[in-house]
Formats: C-alpha cells, structure tokens, sequence
C-alpha cells in the first residue's frame, strides 16, 4: 500500500466525520424542532437545516473527494467497509443534479404543508396537482440514482432507506405473507371471538405517573439517561445522537398503553444507536445499518419482548401498583388480550401485528407502479380501495382513511414503506435466534429484565454497526438471510392457538 | 455605481446570511448544552460546536470574500453600516493566525477545567499556569488585533465585546464613580441602617408557582412565547435566536426572589432579541450593539423598571397571591428594601447596584495590567486583595472569594467586564430619557405595565440593531453620550434621600 492510499483514505475519515458532526448537529436541531421549539421558530429553522444540509452537501460532493476515494486504500474489514459506504454515498450524492434536489425539497415541503390542509377535509383533489409533482420528481430521482448505480429506479430508492434490499428480497416475501394471511385472519378473528373480552383499566392515569413510569420502564430495557432524554412530541421519534439520544412519546390521561408501549418502542431504536461501534463513531461504517435495520431493534423490544406473555406478567403488577383500579384489568393475560388485539382496520398506524404488513404490502404495490409509470396518481384512490379489499377486505370510506393518511408519499419519501415489515420480520427472526442462544431469555423477561436480550443484540446487532449489509447481518445474527418464516412462527403461537 | 459593485455586496450579503444561520445553529445547540443535555453528550456537543465554528470561520475568511470586500458599495445608511461591519469582522477575522486561534481554544478550555477543579478549594497555585498561558496568549491576540485595527491591544479586546468602546471611554467615567462611590458608600448604608428591617417572607415557595408566575411576569414585561421559552439551568442566561428566544433561571423552593428577577433580566436580553431590525435579520447590522447595549436592555427591565417603587407595587400583592403568608412582607415598601439592600460583599453577582461598579472598576484594572504586562498572574492575588481594600474596604479571606470567583479570565475572556457597568449606567440614562419622553411611565409600571417602556426601547434601541456605534446609538436614544450622571442620579435618588 502506497502512502498517498492511507493518507486519502484517513483525509476522507476526517471530512466524513465533520459531515457526521454536521449531520449531528442538524438531528439535534431536528429533535429540538419536534420537541421544544416554540411555533415562532419554525421558519429560522427551516432556514438553520438547509444551510447546514447545503455545507454537509458541498463536503460531500466537493471535487478532493472524488480524487481521494479514486486513490484511497483501505485495510481490514472493517475500513474496507467504511471505503465502500463513502464511495456509496459519494456516488448517490453527485447522482443528483443540484437543480433535482431542490425542486425535491421544495415539492415536497409544498405538497406537505397542502396535505397537511387537506386531510382533514378528506380532499385529495386538493392535494393531487401536488403529489404529481413529487410522484414526477421522485421518478426523476429514481431514474438518477438507477443510472448510478445499477440499480432499477424503485429498487434505487428503496436502497436510499435500507441499502442491500431491493424488490427481488422483498416481492416473494410479501406474496408469501399474502398467503398466510388469507388463511391466518379469518383464524385470528375467529379464535379471538371465542377469548373472553379483555377488561379496560380505568382511568384517568396521570401524566406525570405514565412519565416516572416510562421513564423506568426505559431504564429497565437499558437506556441510560447519563447519555438520554425522554419528552414529548406530536409524534413519537428517536432522534439525537449516538451518545445524546433523545426519545419522545405523546401523553393522554385517559390511557398509557400507547405511551408506554411508544416509549418501548422508541427505547429499542434508542439501545441500538447507543450500541453504534465507538471506534467507527461518524464514520459511514460505524451507521446503523438501515431502516428495517433500525425498525427491527424497536420491534423486537416493543413487539416480541414487551408483549410477550412473560413481560406482560412482570409488568401487570407494576401498572397496577401505579394507576391502581380492578387487579383483573392488569393481569399480564388481559394486558395480552388489550394490547394483542387483531382488528382489520383503515389505518396503519393502529393496526396490529397481522395486518400491519397488509399495509405496507398494499404501499409497495402502489408506490413501485407510481414510480415504475403504472400507474397514474389521479387512480390512487382506486387503486387504494381495491387493494384494500383484496388484502383486508375492507374498503376505506374516504381517501383520509384511505390514500391520504401517511405523510410518507406527501413528502417525498417512496421506498420507505417495505422497511416497516420487514423490521417485523426480522425482529420475529431474531428473537428466535436470541431465545435459541438464550435459554433463560423469557425467565429474565418475566422478571422485568431485558439485559440478556439486549447484551445479545448489542453483539449481533449493534455493536456491528454498517460492517455487514442487512441480508448479511441477519445471517451473522441469525444463521440465514431474512425469511418471513419466524415472523409467522411467532404470530401462530402468539393468536392461532 | 457599478454592477459588479452591487452584485459583490448581494454576494457578501448572502454569505453572510449563512454564516449568521450557522451561528443560530450553534446559539441552539449552545442553550440544549446548558438547559437540555444529558451529562454524556458533551462530548459530542463540543465537536459539534466547533466543527460548526470551523465552517463558519472558513466561510468569513475564504479568498473571495476579501475580493468581494474591496469591490462592494453599498447604498443608503443600512447597507453602508452593514458593509463596513462585514469588513470589521473580516479583518478581525483575519487578523488571527489560526495557530493562535487554536492554541487559544485549547488553552481556555484547559484552563476553565482546572478553574472549576481549584475553586472551591481556592486553590490558586493550581490555576496559575494555566491563567499564565490563557493570559499569554491574549497578549498575543490583542497585540494581532490592535495592529489590524489600529487600536492599542487592550481596547482592541474591549472592542470585541462592546465595539466602538475604549479605555479613553471608561476610564473617566469609572474615575468619576470612583469618587462618588467614597461618598455615596457610607452615606447609603447610613441611611439603611436608620430604616426599618425589612420582613422576609415565609417559604416554601413552590418551584411550580414560581415558574407560573416567572412566566407571566416576564409576559406582562412584553416576551411572547410564539418566540420563546423560559427553561431552567445552573447559570441563567438569554440565548437562542430572535424569532426563537430561550431564557433560563434556577428556582429554589427556600426563595423566589432571584428566580423572579432573574427571569425579568434574561427578558430585557430576550426583548432585545425580539425588537431587532426584521429586514436586517441575519445581517452584521441586524445584530445587537454590543454588550454594553445589551446589558443595559436587561438592567433597565430588571433594575431600572422591576424596582422601582412604582411596579413594586404592583408586584408585591401580586406575589402575595401566589405564595401567600403575611401580607407585610409583600408590601412595595418591604420589596424595596429586600430588593435594595446595600451591603460590601466580595461576590460581583451578588453585589447591589451601588457597589457592582467597584466589582467591575477593580476587575478593568486588573485585566488592563495584565494585557498591557504591568502585573503578573502570580501578582494578582495581592493586587485584587489591595483593590477590594482600596474600593470596598474589606479584604477577602481568601481566593475563591477573590480573583478566583469569576470564569470570564479563566476562559479567556478579557475586555468583557467593562460593559456590565456601561450597561448599568446607559440603563440609567435610557430611563431618565424614556421618563422624559413618556410622563405616564410610571403610572403604567405601577399598573404592571411594562408596555410604555418597551415599546420606547424598541424604537430607541431594539430597532435600530447595529445601524449606530454605541455611543451615537445613546446620543440618538437620549440626546448624549454615556456618562455616568444619570446613574449616580438613580442611584442618589434610591439609596440617598
């Protein structure tokens, strides 16, 4: 190795660590505007993000990295790994000409903020003009970012959210999940029929307890709040940094399922990027390793381990001495019956774990023919209603229970979707591999205690960073790529018997 | 003029902007630091803030803004102050080696470090090489920056605090308060001695009734939380941005009184803030005016306007309502004398209106020594005990309650203690000119309403930003330059009749 290799190679770690540092900075920002801001602000810092997006940009694409990354040599796995996600990322950064990726964030900040208007009033005339031209953009961008790299223009976009995976890993499993699900819902329903009727705790379940009780909750799946916040904001997120996490939940008196299964939930993100390699911190190999990467951490600590009827059993009794009212609304079996409830409904975001990937099924079909040219945004709503029917059996009474309720597509965001499922997916496959390595996984779970799940994910997941691509991280963690199998494994033995 | 000539001024006045949204994005990050991180972020936080103060470094010193500079005109009073404030921060910009800039950065921070270590053991053997070097190089920096602004080196670092204020400014005027300060000292506590005890109140005085009630205050005294929040943190300060002010206090249950006036002081700042040119935001001549101006707009809200007898007043049954217990001590009358109590003590943050000046008199002196090499660190134990015995006429017993007290050395910030007393005699001289020029000022101060007064400041001061030095910015707001006359007059009809 030449010394001119090594010394690219340790130039570009530096300018990607300031671009990381900058990336900070700006979740930081992004955290504060869901979470603090005063309304006021809002436009100052619109304006503080797309300077700081424009600086990261300009390191990005500036014409010394090309020269570096042309000449760069790396050594060991693990910087040969962080070479190739630099030039990744350089290559999907300069794939774009600078005139495309503003017209992108101006279309989608329009259309939003005109979706946002339009909802309510269930008005997708309104907002269609404007979801055309993000449709139109995104295409453009696809095609772009394709031409890139090889790839076709959905799979493109679906490697922007969770690089490695594209239509072909994600088609056949749907289809098979499809499959189960015609067969597995009608069972579900019917069984759950024949279950005696979940008791509602009764409320009113003062803020302040949920927020103690969050917070310890939290504590116990391992966050640390030396290097954590928890607050509140309209919509729950992780955000922050891998040192400085900063998750969010909403509150209502009248119930804390939400809160704190959301606070579960956003935890499970939050443990993953505190257990981020250290060695490689603002370094691309030292990322999490994707979307559905990042969604099966929240998952499997939110679905498979605080669901489970282990958990549910510790944590009754601890509900119930916060809140008190009748013991029986706070036995771990009739928190497993509230909070396992199968419902075929309109939206996604309440549905449960089986017909969750209904959903996204239904959004990867529609978004890959919008992009693909199949099919035109004025059919949405009818093509909408007819996939719904076929998959659920339900049709949406308007398109605000239908096409218009996710902010994704109105603010550009095509080939998100499929990270959702197959976050499930993996979480199932990994919680069967963790149970497998772990024989006391569920006794500890039945105590309150995460530590030997998440020590087991901290090595097989976490601590792994970027190093593997995702197919190739479940296979280190699990003994084979991503199948849907676990996944129905799990919800056979948790709503069809 | 020429096109180019123009288009080089839009130029500088788009880099500008961007470099001023950067610094909104570090003022953000600076307030999450001291109101919001967990312990473990600041790590992270610290690179954060520096790779952000690199950017915008680089962004004020790159080639082209010198060329930029030499060919910019600019039309109409605004842009012909905006221009020539690019061009100052440019040259002071430049006028440091970055070597120096560096080894500065490393050298406060090193030293703050051991400060916080050897002050509560008054340990100033400990803290002396540090201050050596932290001394050392802002010999070199102000010698760097006299000679590009043809300045003497000590004026040249008061000028980066109060730009357009000298040594030939303050020296006359401390010289003056001195004298008074030997006759106006004994007479004052004379007179308080004579006078009736003042009742403390009776605590508790719950944290949440203070915060309520801070927050209305500082509302009554014109902050509008669309733009703002009032937070907690161990040291009160005003940050954030104009359209997104952050205020902080520290509340104790065992008194209310210095979260409440704290609160009001950190809203003259944030007022400021909020009062500065709109069409010049972002902008070196949208900017605040100073320290000196600025201190003078939280001074005349906390000490000129929150005590005088007319508002309290008005306060006292105000507090009495929300922290109850005998009405006595929350008479205007009482408040006064709690509020106004005049006693020589070695701590400048605690000290009352009339000794303060001593506090900042002893601290110039000192500094100016030390730049200009007359004094050396290792002398300055015994130089400030001499000082304190000269001006106050008490020794203190030890370091931690002398030359140790302060951060400001121990961060390298000399030339910056002047403007806490410019601030508090322009203070003065606004009211005396707001009481002029608005006969119901008090009547409405004795009715809680700040309204009369801010609105004068807005106008007076707020609006005005940068577009006058210091000394034109008091001529325009009340018709001559600082001098200390106005404050010795509040301060004789305070504590003297």
């Amino acid at each position: 190795m030449s010394n001119a290799d090594t010394t690219a190679y340790a130039r570009l770690k530096d300018r990607f660590a300031r671009i990381a540092t900058i990336h900070e900075a700006s979740a930081m920002l992004g955290w504060d505007a869901s979470a603090m801001m005063p309304p006021g602000g809002g436009a100052a810092r619109g304006e503080q993000l797309a300077v700081l997006a424009g600086v990261a940009h300009g390191m990005l694409v500036a014409p010394e990295v090309a020269e570096d990354l042309a000449a760069a040599r790396a050594e060991g796995a693990w910087d040969e790994a962080n070479l190739a996600l630099m030039r990744r990322a350089h290559l999907r950064a300069t794939a774009l000409p600078p005139a495309l990726v503003e017209a992108t964030a101006r279309a989608n900040s329009a259309c939003e903020k005109v979706w946002r208007e339009a909802r309510p009033r269930a008005d997708f005339a309104a907002v269609r003009p404007w979801l055309e031209e993000v449709v139109s953009l995104q295409r453009e961008t696809a095609a772009a970012l394709g031409a890139a790299t090889g790839l076709s223009p959905y799979d493109a976009l679906m490697d922007t959210y969770q690089p490695g995976i594209g239509v072909a890993d994600v088609e056949p499993i749907f289809a098979a999940y499809e499959a189960f699900l015609a067969d597995a819902l009608p069972r579900a329903e019917a069984i759950q029929a024949s279950r005696t009727v979940p008791v509602e705790p009764q409320g009113p379940f003062p803020v302040e307890v949920q927020r103690a009780l969050g917070r310890r909750l939290s504590e116990r799946a391992g966050l640390d709040y030396e290097h954590a916040r928890l607050d509140e904001s309209a919509h729950p997120f992780c955000g922050g940094t891998p040192t400085d996490v900063r998750i969010t939940t909403r509150y209502t008196a009248d119930s804390f399922g939400q809160a704190m299964l959301g606070i579960l939930h956003e935890t499970g993100h939050a443990l993953y990027e505190r257990g981020l390699p250290e060695a490689y911190a603002r370094q691309p190999v030292g990322e999490a390793a994707g979307m559905a990467a990042h969604e099966s951490q929240s998952l499997i600590i939110e679905m498979q381990a605080s669901r489970s009827d282990a958990f549910l059993s510790w944590l009754g009794p601890e509900l119930h001495a916060a809140f008190g009212g009748d013991p029986a609304a706070y036995s771990g079996a009739n928190l497993g019956r509230l909070w396992r409830k199968v419902e075929r409904g309109f939206i996604r975001v309440e549905a449960d774990e089986i017909t969750y990937p209904a959903h996204v099924i239904l959004r990867f079909r529609l978004e890959r023919a919008l992009i693909g040219g199949e099919l035109r945004v004025a059919e949405l709503p009818g093509a909408w209603a007819e996939g719904m029917q076929r998959l659920l059996g339900i049709t949406p009474p308007d398109d605000r229970r239908g096409c218009m309720q996710d902010i994704h597509w109105h603010d550009g965001a095509f080939g998100y979707f499929p990270s959702y499922t197959l976050g499930a997916m993996a979480a199932a496959q990994l919680m069967q591999a963790a149970r497998a390595a772990l024989p006391g996984l569920d006794e500890a779970l039945g105590q309150g205690d995460f530590a030997p799940l998440v020590n087991w994910l901290r090595v097989s997941v976490h601590n792994r960073g970027s190093l593997l691509g995702f197919q190739d991280l479940m296979k280190a963690a699990t003994g084979r790529p991503l199948d849907p199998s676990a996944f129905m494994e799990h919800l056979g033995a948790r709503y069809l018997s």
